[in-house]
């Protein structure tokens, strides 16, 4: 009889080599295991870690491009919405699990695997993340997580891989970084408890530029399509264009506080500089053209997409509608934003937009309009205090 | 028979230095002139104002100290719903305003006038908000608009002026600053336009330090109290001294795209060190101590609150509940929030509170848990799968 | 020189023949009457405003019939948002009123008017969506409205008509009674106080089954296409066709009680049963086929579509993305509802779609299910209280 | 040694009658019974059901009456929010289970039991909200559930306790129902599907008069406290006396269609004539009494309380503010409101109200009024309408 295939969301660290040993030889499994890249990889890590995996004996080995549909299907809406949780933090792990969980998902199903495993611990959002993908893409799999289920100590976990011949400097990090095209998350220390910030050189990315420079976005329908007057060759590359040139002021540095899906809080610091300026600069071309109804109610449904694929429920049927809302008022948001990098810290210089409703034609702000006159405002301002002014009234009496 | 009262809002500028002649050389009025200070005047400011109504022969003037009731009636409620319009603009301006209004209103009630007048143009939001506040507490008063109604060049008033013997130096400031105790607005030249950032020099508050500081601000129940382990003498005073502390850093600097009540869009700069660095300080404290429920109702409700103030609508009696909710969601917002400045930038280092919800005695974020199992989080990830996973099942038939 | 153009909104009252007369030989215009049919009028009634129109001797006159558009771009809209205003009212005119406002300022565009001139009265909300829509669609014509600006009594208006040899019964009736596809309105005395509610006799449809009846409604994507098995040739006819059926129950009335957009309350009768019948209907279909938080969010853009829609704003950019965003929920909105009529009240059966969630293959409400344990829902359990569990152990030291 | 005590939540039914029995017996613990009453029991009732528990040997019973408790903690914010779950259901059933789960818990504590049992299956919402509130008010309790773990069928239950010794007829009812303060649920057969609505005779209450009825409520700040102008003795009776008027006329009976914690769609029938017309009088004031933000505030918070309370978040701390925010709208919430009752069904007739903003000093909707002027409604439409003419302006070019 053959043995079970389980497919193993594989990162090379230490609790998914640990897995990849418990599920072969004390579950009899028959292992494959598979890195999916959002973003955050270059072509030397992936061999690597494709070489640690044959290394622990895994019957076949996988890496799950999914930057494009990362982007296309996730990351463009999160600029529509200017999603940033807690208005601070552009969801860089969040959106990411999804897009791993699903491919992971997806090739289970090309390998009529029955069981998938990943190395979720029991006290984080990715567990859930994980499990929720599976249980609704994947429902006939079984889902293993060792990690969270055995909850071994790191040396207990090194030495039942030493037992298995595998004897390999598992060096600990001071700090759990994570990266991606949305940014790269920095958890340990000093983001364990609530005091506290991470030191300069917790951040991987290093100030190198101090003389500030100033850049132009330019977007079409809401989607960054280049910098510097000059087009990228994708909407992916121009992301990881911005992410160069900003990482040398090292922008985009934060801690985010925020509420963990199983209800506890928990603070992690993140560098995203191509996130923030993206997100800053599409909001301001945004406030100069969509109308004020417009920017209420995207706020709103932005605010709550975040939410919900923070909480593992990108595939919820009302996100598709969230997003096709999202999408629908992003026919105009078309122009170039500039941009001032300073060491640390940007901020926004203007805009320059065929569709920017701040048109001189109708009278600028503080100076005299046009069409319309100073007794039409005091007709308005008659009219729109009426309710109020009879509320008095009434209840004066 | 009497001249008819007027009571004039008085700034002491050209606008309402034309408008006490004009009212009363040609309206034949009895002009009782009112500086209304919401914390953006100096004693000799204030002096020199006074001098200056007389000067232009008014029977009377008087400075309404309203600054203790805007902080207890709005700012205070601003802070706890961590109020940036747009996500960008404390409502410096907005908020004033209302209180300077009704301070008119009353003063009108207390000296029998019929009649009050203000200097507002006919293309900006103070016109409306005046408008409105006059109209609900004092709708039995004529409401004179002389700049917004004879649409007047800056030259002709001053002819004007001139031939009603007022002879003096008009400086045309190339900037309109508004000073407050909740931020100062600055306004011309490059914000009238879409595109361009102020001039460093066009920033009232020039940058002094150059070297990084910590401070640590202590709230109780949603107020700043004092500042690096000292109170403050009243909440007003502990404004002040952030506003000096953190405004030789240069920061709070930026630029405000918003939605005139009149329907046009408007860019106005702005510094408000004190009012940025409270209210991202006390949303960090709040993240830490309020349940995600509780953020994300006071969001929407704070966004409002800003809103309606912005429009004027602050007497809209649905903006009592709201402070009524606000405040209720403030009794354990309590601790000290430690920040960094440096210059032209701030960030948050992390607070103390003995309300804080990341308490190590339930599991920290990452580490294994004391109070639930994996087996528990596997249990729920089922559940909140289950009406998208039936949803798939049904709609894939 | 050729006279002024005016397009007339004409309905063959008293107030817009008095218009005719008054543009036109007061004003020296040349008077283009319109009719807009929204769906409330019989070819004879039609026919009989036209020869009123050139009796009153109007240059020409022309019936403009919208009622297609009305359904496909409003309509259908407030069902797949099931808008029903203050929980009552399935505003039946407030729909109307900007399609005739629309067709008119189009027809006004065909002609080369300048100027259009309506016959809303100071008072309502119709002025205003007339003003808005004009000011939006024909921002260079002249409004004209004489018998807001006039304000002359009926009898003053009658004397006025009888000098220019207009000699009428003005019949004046005891309600007001607006009609269109939607639903009809009732208003006047009873409605004018707080109190009171419209005798039997002002409704204008009246009791005529009293033995109940079962039907079935079939819905496509969210609309109406046909009844008790039978395809209707068009959804316009499907709402004919339901109104035909459930006026004989005399279903579908009640008093509307709401804010009118110039701040003051008003009420209002209305007999609505076809609008009511199918938004409850597609409702509950909704409820069956949609996920929880599909129908949260689709009630919040719905109230806010049907206020804005209510407040004239229909030509609000957001409008479109509302209407993008429901039509996008639909695409599942598909099976019959089976509805009991008994006289003066209509309730739901129950429902049948092959998209039904409430499906037995998962485990039925109330027994046991299959998919899960029951410890599987005693971890959910555990993990959602979490946090106010947390929150009550850090709040009660 | 002592037998560990458990504290069991009893309704004198099959399941948790097996309960008592289990637990002693099977798992040797000292059984002490609870009832709790919602106001859905006679003393005759009471006293049956007190007499079954000491029958089937448990150490103690005791009848905990929450009446009072439930009223004030949660049913009049229930009419304060106008809470109908999905615009139909009044929440009978799932508010009361958290007071009978809080009553429970404090029970157990006064009498020291660690353990706590309640007789939930495993494919409701009851069990969810029992879980819940132990889980927060007594998580040191084990919280045992023998329906949920065991899967016993009906016969295997019956069985069980013959063996045991009780021998009894357990009548399988058509239909589940339970019966509380604010309406009776009714489930079964019809309701275990999409189609088909409950029979009249499943229906508790029957219809025993045909003759119309006019009553009046009367409301002081939000709640009802009398009714055809008598005071009643308390605001619970005040609901019982309208409950015994209304019943006569079979008024209140629908069908709710909801989604269940657990993620499943699920159907109840169920009556609640006090509720019903309740929450439509109360509401029917504010409409009157309240202004439009106030209005849409209050729903969409009312909303959110009825969806966390039937989701069992009732103890979540953002309750407390939402309570606190809906009880600040009601301060003027006073007056009477005329209901017309009929065999199945009522309506509003009008309200008399001081407060009441429909006030004939101000100009009625549809008169012409005499606080402001068609030219002040012409410049309030142009205003309103700027923006999105202007955007029409730029979009157009």
């Amino acid at each position: 009889m053959s043995k079970p295939k389980v497919i193993l969301a594989f990162s090379g660290g230490l609790d998914t080599s640990f897995c990849v040993k418990y599920l072969s030889e004390e579950r009899g499994m028959e292992v494959h295991s598979a890195l999916v890249d959002t973003g955050g990889f270059s072509p030397e890590e992936l061999k690597a870690i494709e070489a640690k995996a044959y290394a622990l004996g895994v019957s076949s080995h996988v890496t799950l491009d999914v930057v494009d549909a990362y982007y296309q299907d996730c990351i463009r809406f999160l600029v529509y919405g200017n999603v940033l949780k807690n208005n601070t933090y552009p969801l860089s792990v969040s959106a990411e699990r999804v897009f791993q969980a699903t491919a992971v998902a997806k090739y289970a199903e090309k390998l009529g695997a029955k069981a998938i495993a990943h190395g979720s611990t029991g006290a984080g959002n990715d567990q859930v993340r994980f499990d929720v993908v599976f249980r609704i893409l994947a429902p006939e799999c079984e889902v293993i997580t060792p990690i969270r289920d055995l909850q071994l100590s790191r040396e207990a976990e090194i030495d039942f891989l030493k037992s298995k011949g595998v004897v390999q400097e598992w060096h600990k990090a001071a700090y759990s970084i994570n990266k991606g095209l949305w940014g790269t998350s920095v958890g340990g220390k000093e983001t364990l408890t609530s005091d506290g910030y991470l030191p300069e050189d917790a951040w991987p990315t290093q100030l190198t530029k101090s003389t500030p420079e100033r850049i132009s976005l330019e977007f079409e329908q809401g989607e960054l399509v280049g910098i510097n007057g000059k087009k990228s060759s994708s909407k992916v590359a121009a992301i990881r264009e911005l992410t160069e040139i900003a990482s040398a002021f090292a922008i985009g540095r934060d801690i985010h506080v925020g509420d963990t899906i199983i209800g506890i809080k928990g603070r992690v610091g993140f560098e995203a500089p191509a996130p923030l300026i993206i997100i800053k600069a599409h909001h301001s071309l945004e406030k100069h053209i969509l109308t004020k109804h417009q920017l209420y109610w995207k706020q709103n449904i932005g605010d709550m997409y975040g939410t919900l694929l923070h909480e593992g429920q990108f595939l919820e049927p009302v996100m598709r509608n969230f997003e096709t809302f999202l999408a629908d008022t992003q026919s105009n948001v078309t122009g170039t934003v500039h941009v001032q990098l300073n060491p640390y810290q940007f901020h926004i210089l203007g805009i320059e937009s065929k569709y920017d409703l701040m048109s001189s034609v109708f009278g600028a702000y503080g100076e005299m309009n046009k069409a319309w006159s100073g007794d039409d405002v005091r007709g308005f301002s008659k009219i729109v205090s009426n309710q109020t002014m009879i509320h008095r009234k009434v209840n004066e009496k």
